[in-house]
């Protein structure tokens, strides 16, 4: 039964503002075409884009306070996840194996955080879903 | 069986853009006291900065051409209806009601654009789940 | 003796939003390996990213009513107008050539209101710096 | 005769990205209604959110490795400097008093990568301008 505390929720915050920095710093080795960069696909540069503004969007709703920050983490998991296998793929490199393992710290907190918050909003309503014994 | 077309994408880019916009511009009267506003509790302030954040981060995903849009799109029904529920509870001001309106249809063509995309994934994944006969 | 008036805003609005959406769809294209986009150099894409945030971080201000816009205008001009230079560079394009045209529109009326802005700022502040006549 | 290293450029990235957060986290406190926020004037949680995003498009134009942040640095700087002064004028609350010291921080780190840039640049142009001896 899994409840969000203060620690858990600047935990997230803290992994999705890294996650969001390191993943434009490696979109940002593409366009200086630095060390190897250059066979880094182009779908991938997108894929980071994309989990860096995932990231950026969803420390900004905890950072807020909002109430509805469950879903954004959710949404955020769902994003970071394919993007840390995208970066294994991409094989040996030191920055972008670094880049993997932010990606998929941040997926884990933000996919404990969604189940958190699923679990409070369910309790809030009981009668839209029984909540677990 | 829904699949989204270039033109659904389209429509749906559209409505984020404009729930931004109209999200954001009802938060900035609050800001400067204007027309009854100052009676707009304050969580209803951060529910549309929210609204706004997330409408302005689906578009984005969906401009860029993002595989992943569909996670992104989901979120942001989600927070586009309780958006529209409030502003729907705060009455009779005609600006809080375009606003209403516009996170409603946004909330619509997200959920549309979620549930086809949702479709496509599990297509291109059939061993992940059965797609619907 | 430039002042800003809401249509003025209201046109600025439009042509950041418009620059914002162009430069990332621009940019997009270069992801999906489309059209001769290939030989587009990473770091014009890297530009485009940057007109395309500071397009939408603008217009951000201007819609939320901000006395600063200003300042942000002045930056988003002296992005634009480079980039819309590097646009022309890379030829004969039709995407590319709309992309340049609105990156010098957005230039151009971006320019404007940061003149405007710092005119009403001198006036407010007329210890600060005396006014042209 | 300042030129921007590594350190230096870290260092702004680092403050922009604290100041975004902090600024954020103060506006947060007034849609909480907590701790005699209440007070805040509603154009300062204006000016609040305009800090926040300016630096939030500040550090990633850094992080990005944009050749043309020092543009948006100077931006950045006249947006943080009204906002520290509107922290202190609302006295002697210890989170709003840290506000107002990231936010000078941020300022004054911002100026002078706009500087540092704005030096390296008229090196670039010899012609457009002639540098300091």
């Amino acid at each position: 039964m899994p409840t969000a505390t203060t620690h858990d929720i600047e935990q997230c915050i803290e992994s999705c503002t890294r996650c969001h920095r390191l993943c434009l710093e490696t979109a940002a080795r593409h366009f200086r075409g630095e060390g190897g960069a250059h066979q880094v696909p182009e779908a991938h540069i997108r894929l980071l884009l994309d989990c860096a503004e995932i990231c950026q969007t969803s420390a900004n709703f905890m950072v807020r306070g909002s109430e509805l920050h469950g879903h954004i983490c959710a949404a955020c998991a769902a994003v970071c996840e394919p993007c840390a296998d995208e970066c294994d793929k991409l094989g040996e490199d030191p920055h972008m194996a670094a880049c993997a393992e932010i990606c998929r710290t941040c997926a884990q907190t933000c996919r404990e955080m969604a189940a958190a918050t699923h679990w409070r909003t369910r309790r809030a309503h009981p009668a839209g879903a029984s909540p677990p014994e």
